[in-house]
């Protein structure tokens, strides 16, 4: 629990079931640091937070089952008439309150259910309240996700991050939603650098299916007052080991995935080349069906490589997988098939690509792709 | 039948069943025009062909069940032992035989085998065995892919076309082996243009899973000859409308796909901008599962459409299915949801995006993200 920061959740009807508004007040406004989507059309929320709301702010409002985007400027008044009847309820002002969405886009919110709803989590707003927060923002996710850090200063810090995403999640700016709490001192400029890098390093290093979602949203909230120079490297460390452990909680819990697979390519030439080379191996269909059927299929991944629109030595390519070579110099080292087949059988797959180029390296973790992948996405609204 | 065209197809055992050697041998020398992948990783076959084939050449091997990729300088030594003795049995030099191949990419040609095969082949040789040829390079391909046209100028002519693709289907050069004849006469440099132009619109633009092939090959034999001008526009037309034949059985028989969608962007300020559109809208697996599950879910259409990494005005954009607009302006039209999912229940779905900003288009078939492409990816080593 942190002081002064109220959490609270109900279920307006919006969706069939669970929770899917929720609201967090600050007793004394918070500094807010904020990412968003990088697709070029946004969710009514990103425009309206940027337009629209002061810094510091008093409260969030998040909903899930409908995505509020491509709703014009509709999509914005409703975000207007919801801020207004809710300022009354929390005395603050209108602007004071950020909004975010996820669900089904092209939908408007449903804005009477919404404020019929708004006073019943008014009433509910509680310290302890974290997880009914935590899962009415969830969609197709199976479980909620809440991170806690500590770190000491001139006092205990805390750091808590919540977040949501499992589905329509991106090589880019993998999340959905994600908000950080923390009671530690500092403005948006102090910190901007180490936020987007801890942001980059995190959320930036994940992909489920490629899709680049209209409402991808990550918050940091952080407390007025006299910055404590004392406790900023541990703060910096803190934020970033957070923002990867709430990743890989997105990451795990991918739409229909059974394994995460951390994708390391490295003696690149430089960090673009790696880059390059990691995403499309993370986003292949074929290496991700071959990972769900523990399939050692290293051509496959051989192909992504040399269709990364990089240059590339194809002679000097080495693939490791589960720490056996598959592959050495281009061509198949032998293996044993089955042997293969039972170290990929596992939750976590390492691989790693060698291109013998250069130096340069760069992490992505991936999902496999499963029959429930697609089920959850032929047969779900999202 | 063409005259002086021998194909002839035989099981050498390199794959568990079916014919997986095919030969085309030609009485006279033909001009050969091709066209070869752009993945970075190459098989052999097509270093072979560039380096090591003169033009015209007089036949063309081909099997499927093995991709002879990433075999390094071996894999090109082992089709240097096949040129040797097919030349022997047909009476040609090595350097006029051609290659193909298709299938696992990774291990080496089982030379021995292929070897114990060309006496078959050799001795099966017919002007009627195309279809026998046509089978003997199918993968995961669920039946054999041949069209033939006619056209008339100095005297009545025949293009014929053989191809197979189901999986590996990229968007840039979407096919794996694709073969054309004619007994039209013409050189590689007077049809280059046309033969290019007919492959960018009809083989690079479909896609199944957005993978680009190590294998993918367009190769058209054309007569030697004076050429018959009179029949040139005829033949040009003939070619390119056999081509895109071929390529819409190929991506009517992508890997799993109930449905083939035809995607036309259209409005566009340039080509460039309706193609990026088209080709994001193409490998989204949101909007493919969404196909799949008939649902007219344009908002993920939306989402695909601002990730094209484009200029893009959201609220111009005109989302048209089945000749159902669902959206205008950016935003939802109602429509009756169980009417949509009717029409689209359907082999063949149109979807039209107009962009409103120019006069650019481009159109794309792709086909839907089904549990049977997981299935067959997942569990066949392909």
């Amino acid at each position: 629990m942190m002081s002064g920061i109220q959490f609270s959740a109900t279920s307006s009807g919006m969706k069939p079931s669970g929770p899917d508004t929720g609201l967090v007040v600050f007793k004394q406004g918070m500094y807010v640091s904020s990412l968003y989507t990088r697709n070029k059309v946004k969710a009514a929320h990103i425009m309206y937070n940027k337009k629209v709301a002061t810094n510091p702010v008093k409260a969030l409002f998040v909903n899930s089952g409908c995505a509020n985007a491509c709703t014009g400027k509709e999509g914005i008044e409703d975000l207007t008439i919801i801020a207004s009847r809710l300022s009354k309820l929390l005395h603050v002002k209108p602007e004071e309150i950020l909004f975010a969405s996820t669900g089904v886009i092209g939908k408007r919110l449903p804005v009477d259910k919404i404020l019929d709803a708004l006073p019943v989590l008014t009433k509910n707003l509680k310290e302890g309240n974290v997880e009914p927060f935590a899962q009415s923002i969830m969609t197709t996710d199976t479980h909620q996700k809440i991170g806690r850090e500590q770190f000491a200063g001139r006092k205990q810090y805390t750091i808590m991050g919540v977040a949501k995403g499992s589905g329509m999640i991106n090589p880019l700016f993998a999340t959905m939603l994600a908000f950080f709490f923390t009671d530690y001192p500092a403005s948006p400029e102090t910190i901007k650098k180490s936020f987007v890098l801890a942001a980059r390093e995190s959320f930036e290093r994940i992909t489920v299916d490629g899709e680049c979602s209209t409402n991808d949203t990550i918050l940091l909230f952080t407390k007025k007052g006299h910055q404590d120079i004392e406790a900023m490297k541990s703060f910096n460390e803190k934020l970033s080991f957070l923002m990867k452990k709430l990743a890989m909680m997105v990451v795990h819990d991918g739409e229909g995935a059974t394994r995460v697979v951390h994708i390391m390519v490295k003696g690149a030439k430089n960090q673009c080349i790696a880059e390059k080379i990691a995403r499309r191996i993370a986003i292949s269909p074929l290496t991700k069906t071959a990972f769900f059927g523990c399939d050692p299929n290293w051509g496959r991944i051989m192909a992504a490589i040399g269709d990364a629109d990089t240059p590339l030595k194809p002679s000097r390519v080495e693939i490791i997988m589960q720490g056996e070579v598959l592959a050495r110099e281009g061509r198949e080292i032998p293996f044993d098939e089955q042997h293969m087949k039972q170290l990929m059988n596992k939750k976590e797959i390492d691989l790693i690509v060698n291109l013998h180029d250069g130096h340069a390296s760069c992490d992505i973790f991936t999902t496999d792709l499963t029959y429930d992948y697609v089920k959850i996405n032929a047969s779900y609204r999202s």
